[in-house]
């Protein structure tokens, strides 16, 4: 579809409503200069590049890899569509990984597990992507992942891909991206993707809604940290990973997982059929790794045997759709330029009481709906 | 605004998406029968009728009031846009009451409470209103303030009206109901509204959108009680009640208040500038009901005089306007015939990874377009 075919309403430039500070223009000059980008922005070949990237994809190599995420991240329209149809192409390809969200916050230690658990892997012949929904991104340019140097040693392994957060947008924007660079990395033959995330705002809920696993990272002392950790992300979680169980600090992590146990206890389990359970382990040692992996490879085989594990996908597809949907509605509505200098006005009326919230609706949508016809 | 004129996609019938088992032609029978209601659902004199029903109301006439409230409860559409007419002839006279939402577990006392709260306030010369928002109601018909006989004394009182939660429809549409009832009865002269509600679902959230103070009527002992408590309550809450402060029970009341004091002691006011505190009374001996009163004059005062209390309203009208304008629209969108038939296939491919989901959303708006033009 080109981009006068497009509805002006639909502006996957600014798809999530987030303001983009790049120009499409700015953005294909910057591209063009990156060399060879500017191969699959030329319109006349774009059936042809998505054919490349795609089979680029397929067989593993990993600068076509990036190549297609960032496309899914970039903001100017023709990119869009290059994307959606690279994405529609390797589809049937993607799907074959456990997802594994693992969150906790700053300073229990992400990146050092990251970067132990991820290596394990790889020594096992898995194949890991870490990517990250980073709800602050937005706001300094990107704190978690970006900075590659904390991951050094799995950064370099040939078997693992690292991506930072997209830094640009709003959580929706961010949460769009996150999910179809993970299908493309699962084209590109990665079984293992790791998606980090900060405990802050909603971004637990996102990343809940597209992992298959959601472990929690914490640092030993139940008590205390419970105490400032959100609300609700105890009933998200299908396992506590007690980190740091190095040295004098162990006696203490084993009483902490006794602790987080007992609370586990007494929850709604997130997964159906799957009893969460807190474990240690030391990112430092290496001790605990391959067991949290069997806890891992068990829930896989448990949750598929059952059919929770594909019924999960299933209707994570389906919440995404409507969450996607209602949310392009709203800009729809919100960004129509009657709606846009009507509402001031009506909103003004209602506050001060000249008009009631019903009459206000319906004038609006009247006037929503005269610019439609 | 006569029917023909409304566009199809706005249905006051069935605003708040509930499935109405009334025909308009039955309800409208069905008012007829009841006798003078059949004089103002005739277009041809309705504004003669705003005008009578105005003046009824305003001299307060509960005959009038009640009259004014079945219109805003009736699900037929000529009666939608009368209650509206009657609504915004009436607004400059709302708004002088203070609201206030009662909440409380089930055999906290709520009924008992309110009886002698409201026969106290009516005594002092007070008008009272008490509604209901009740989240059972649309399962078996009702179950708050349903039964009169539970408030025998304060149904008597000529200074009280009490009306039971609007017993169809989903939590949104009564909500509407409750809110614009609450409106009528202040035109009617009632300086204060009570708004009762039991702790189910989000029940109290949409009570404390609507009023200006939120009491928790709580039983004695409180450690238990709070395990069974909704979470989040706590931090709505401008004062807690802990009732049936009588006989032996006295002394576990003054302890139980101590216990809740100390919780309202670490969260955040609900009310900017006002510290909610916990209070004793007894429903049965009227011991504390007068202290109680003192305190929400106090509210009042302190609240109207930093302004927080102008503030709180004009912000409650606010929400309401974009939740029932979000609503609204997602009825417009969802409800349309060519979105109705292609969601189910779009969300089939989705859900089997044959499409990927920004895509699916993309074909749905166009298909939406389409049909509008």
């Amino acid at each position: 579809m080109s981009d006068h075919k497009k509805p002006e309403w639909f502006d996957p430039n600014n798809q999530e409503g987030f303001a983009s500070s790049l120009k499409p223009g700015v953005e294909l000059a910057a591209d063009r200069n990156k060399g060879s980008t500017s191969k699959f922005v030329k319109k006349q070949d774009a059936s042809v590049s998505v054919q490349e990237l795609k089979k680029g994809i397929l067989s593993g190599d990993r600068a076509r890899l990036a190549k297609g995420i960032t496309l899914i991240e970039s903001n100017a329209a023709h990119h869009f569509d290059f994307a959606q149809e690279l994405l529609h192409s390797v589809l049937p390809h993607t799907g074959r990984s456990i997802r594994i969200g693992i969150s906790g916050v700053p300073g229990a230690g992400k990146s050092t597990f990251i970067e132990t658990f991820g290596s394990y892997l790889c020594d096992r012949g898995h194949k890991v992507a870490v990517l990250a929904v980073d709800p602050s991104s937005s706001i300094n340019g990107g704190s978690i992942l970006g900075d590659k140097t904390r991951m050094e040693e799995l950064a370099r392994n040939p078997r693992a891909f690292i991506r930072p957060s997209p830094s640009e947008g709003t959580l929706g924007g961010v949460h769009r991206k996150t999910r179809e660079t993970m299908l493309l990395c699962e084209a590109a033959g990665f079984d293992v993707i790791l998606i980090e995330t900060v405990g802050v705002g909603q971004s637990e809920a996102i990343v809940r809604s597209m992992v298959d696993f959601f472990m929690l990272l914490v640092l030993t002392g139940a008590g205390d940290e419970l105490q400032g950790m959100k609300k609700g992300i105890m009933e998200l979680v299908d396992g506590i990973v007690v980190n740091k169980a190095d040295g004098d600090n162990v006696p203490l992590a084993t009483r902490t997982k006794s602790e987080y146990n007992r609370i586990l206890h007494f929850l709604q389990p997130a997964t159906k059929g799957w009893a969460g359970k807190a474990y240690t382990c030391s990112a430092i040692t290496g001790k605990g790794i391959p067991e949290l992996w069997d806890v891992l490879t068990d829930f896989s085989d448990t949750t598929k045997k059952s059919g929770v594990f594909q019924e999960r996908r299933r209707m994570q597809a389906r919440e995404w759709l409507y969450s996607l949907m209602d949310h392009q509605l709203k800009r729809m509505f919100y960004k129509n330029e009657a709606i846009k200098e009507l509402l001031p006005i009506l909103e003004n009326e209602v506050m001060s009481g000249n008009k009631t919230v019903t009459a206000a609706v319906k004038q609006a949508f009247q006037a929503f709906m005269d610019t439609l016809k």
